[in-house]
């Protein structure tokens, strides 16, 4: 069974050349597995993928914020999309996480990214020179990587981790140009996804990233999610969209009740390490992360325990 | 035609001796009228509620954010408890906002608003002393108004203004004590509303704080709305809360896209003093605002204006 | 022994047709005493003030933030200005705090204290609309309490409790004003600070609001401090001063050394409630704060009295 | 004439095998220059050198916030650091910014810039994954790079482009680390300066992170500074450390006054193309700087220009 997204569907939208890649659906922003050596595991990810190839899954996301992209360097980042791409169903689509803090730099990956067979690009907002980053700027960054960029272009907001949120405005100015497809908000605001879907051009795509607000989202006119839950429990957060989809509310508000602790225990309470962790506990390979990021402590691997318990998943 | 709430209907819940007061429906927090002069203008709220006495809903929240209590003393406050519930039909819920940063003052006028009225207590959280007012200093302050108050008590978190997002487990320990009846959750996150209602207290109702998230907050299990835009609109946001009870979904994110930019108007974008504006527009008694608030640009006004018409209020 | 400040001194500065108060020196800014059952205790202030009259400070700060101003009512404000004015001597300042968020309450509770005997007048930052409070509605505010009190009055920038930290580019405009004495600058920005001295019009006094950052302030041209420390060690704080003005570097950075982590306690760390906790343990009259504020767990009070005696005050 | 820093001195402080790093005086945190095409422009870099090797410098940081460091590559970030190296006189400190996300990048890129001639590594925190840097996340980075490391390492707290502040205690710990000697604080609050200078081991250097705080940090023990403003007035940073130096509080006063304005255009205010713009207008070779970063607006840089003029420098 797979998601819904594909290749060669054709979205309403800007006049585009060629169909336009769908979002539908559930992606999984695929965590890095790596040795006790600390060097990436290609034949773990290999074996994840094998389950994941399984899942309700649209696609994946390798290098985002679950893989541990800013702990990676460029070799590291290409060789895992290209890995994820070889080992991925051919309609599955797989988004390279490539956005770095300089516009050029960003660019040259995203190209690399692109000939290691992605089919789109996750660009994170740059954020460094926080003063500097008016929205003036943001855009100029976005239309440089988008112009020059030979795969559709999705936005990527994560406030939590950057402090910078993408600018209605912004986002809003950037859904114009062709090369962009989309963007992936982690912020939570569902008024400000709903004035997305409301004020941009038809056939920008909207995704939630994460499943703790995804019906909210779904709500508002969003077409998926990237969910770090989906890599531990993809057919969870794939029956909430089917329940949304089939008018079934009281169904998916169950669903989504569902959801939010064991969520909220790979993401926000956790963070990476948490998402290892509780892969480990339910047989796949999830292993350390790198440092700074450390190893949960006996009293938190507890808890991920307990709450994957309590939500049927061990 | 009135809304959903009323004073005797019995909602599923903790064990309390009395019928619980349901929130259900769309709430008004209403404007207080000043004259030129800076008094209030006691005739001109009376015109403006026969006005809303003829919308869909289910009551008001007198001397909330938008009632400007912060610029009002407890005289008036109390004063505008009584005057509107003397005006308004008996079914309707008056909820008064009677939250002081100290707990004494609080509790005392908790206790004039019910002797004046009110059917419930909004009481927003302290928050000058930000680094003392833990969670253990915040549960203890609503305990204690709680204990005290004669009427339901409705807790109100609304960090844009306060700088104080109250926590979610504190919501939950609150949820258990009889005399606390819900929330008014003005921070825009359904993840946090969703948990609420998961984890709260059978029968502890959910208020989204604003209509720009009013249809995720309902998905998520919330049972209606505070919202500033009902003050002019109350039959658009009555009518998305309807689609939504009748399971059509496309007709509710109609609904909910078509209130953004008009709610911003009168809420982020320009304030109470956009509320007024849109308020003397719309054939009601705006007035002025208190200073230090400052009336509108002709420029603001005329971006009111020309919102007020692209969303076919004027 | 006593400050340095002064009724009839006049400094340099802008034209006024009367001398200028000079607010050289230390202040302090006095906590509020409540009985057990939660009044305003005069006859414990009355004792601690015979005290404090020993110390070398150049005047008293009524109702500031140790005062626990926004936990009390307006007649306790002006009843505890008239008490302090009445039990300091002539010589000694005493500043009301009499900021509201309202711009007309704030006049009026001015004018109130100035007929209780104020010398100047404390004017806190407006808060709650924050998205309204522009630096040009900051601005008006001030220019209508200057223009309407009837003695002179001073900034008050406090941005851990409000979350306003007054822009340099409106101090500096307000300098301008003949009845805008100076600021009481929490931030601990010296950078700021500085900037104030060299843009402000000359005769506008900058008092840093905590002793912590007290000779950084000096050294860019503040004249004062208000210290809750001062509360409880005028003479550690005095000196400091001292040395400073005597050009006695090292001895100067060794105060300030020493300061610091009592100084902490009474502020950052333990609040209101620590200040409170180590004047009962060094003879004074402490007593309770008012709730939300929450006394000392013993855990902290035992702290709070290790401090004291590591820096030799116990 | 050069500064005050050397390779051999020894100062007071924590047991060490080998004579610590002086790090008193002023340091140039040097702008990465680029030619129009982008790439580093190594000739351009080698002339400004000439004339930064004539001023009062006591060393010069290489790939720090000023130097885009990153917006650079690691191959980039060496070869600059070797390029400096050769070019400065041999007494004169060479610092690499070796700061990466990863502790394993960092340590990586520090052993490079060691061997390339960097005389000690400032290493900025890491930042990305806020909610998992704890306190003990960052000792723990700091810790391992500190124990690899075969130079001495600089900690930086840049809060404003990281939203970390490296807090206290952890600072504190970290200055028992033989292999730690000292800090870039540029969060400008001289209270936790001054709490550094007091609980850190003896021997640990404080360095202050931009001019505009410098004489406030002197005053409570840092031994000199980082500043931007050090590039194009080194002589006038230097002149303020002198007056410190010398007890001449005034003329230290006066001189940090005047330092303000043009710290602000090069600094908060226009950032790294602020800098570049100034030095471009006095003779030297500022240039592009790399997107994110936007070039100033015609009015941006007329403003700098009379910045400059006005305090003289140009």
């Amino acid at each position: 069974m797979t998601g819904d997204a594909g290749k060669l569907q054709t979205t309403a939208g800007k006049a585009r050349a060629e169909p336009t890649l769908s979002l539908a659906g559930v992606f999984a922003p695929l965590p890095t597995p790596f040795t006790e050596a600390g060097e990436v595991a290609f034949p773990q990810l290999t074996s994840n993928l094998e389950r994941w190839n399984q899942q309700p899954l649209a696609g994946y996301v390798v290098c985002g914020t679950n893989g541990e992209s800013v702990l990676l360097g460029a070799e590291e980042r290409v060789a895992l999309v290209r890995s994820v791409r070889q080992e991925a169903p051919a309609e599955r689509l797989v988004i390279g996480g490539s956005g770095m803090e300089s516009t050029k730099a960003t660019i040259a990956l995203t190209a690399r990214m692109a000939e290691a067979g992605a089919d789109a690009a996750l660009v994170i907002t740059p954020s460094y020179y926080k003063r500097s980053l008016t929205a003036h700027a943001l855009e100029n960054h976005y239309r440089a990587v988008a112009d020059a960029s030979p795969i559709p272009v999705l936005l990527y907001s994560m406030p939590a981790c950057t402090g910078i949120d993408l600018p209605l405005d912004t986002v809003v100015a950037l859904s114009q140009h062709p090369n962009v497809l989309g963007i992936k908000d982690s912020g939570g605001s569902v008024s400000k996804l709903g004035s997305m879907v409301l004020r941009c051009e038809e056939g920008f795509q909207v995704l939630a990233g994460s499943a703790d607000f995804f019906l909210g989202a779904l709500c508002v006119g969003a077409v998926g999610a990237v969910s770090a839950l989906a890599n531990i429990a993809a057919e969870k957060v794939y029956a909430l969209l089917l329940r949304f989809r089939e008018g079934d509310m009281d169904g998916a508000r169950r669903m989504q009740h569902a959801l939010l602790e064991p969520n909220a225990c790979v993401t926000s309470r956790f963070g990476v390490a948490g998402l290892k962790a509780a892969m480990d506990m339910l047989g796949m390979y999830g292993g350390p992360v790198r440092s700074p990021l450390l190893p949960l402590s006996p009293a938190e691997r507890e808890e991920v325990r307990r709450t994957l318990q309590e939500a049927g998943y061990l």
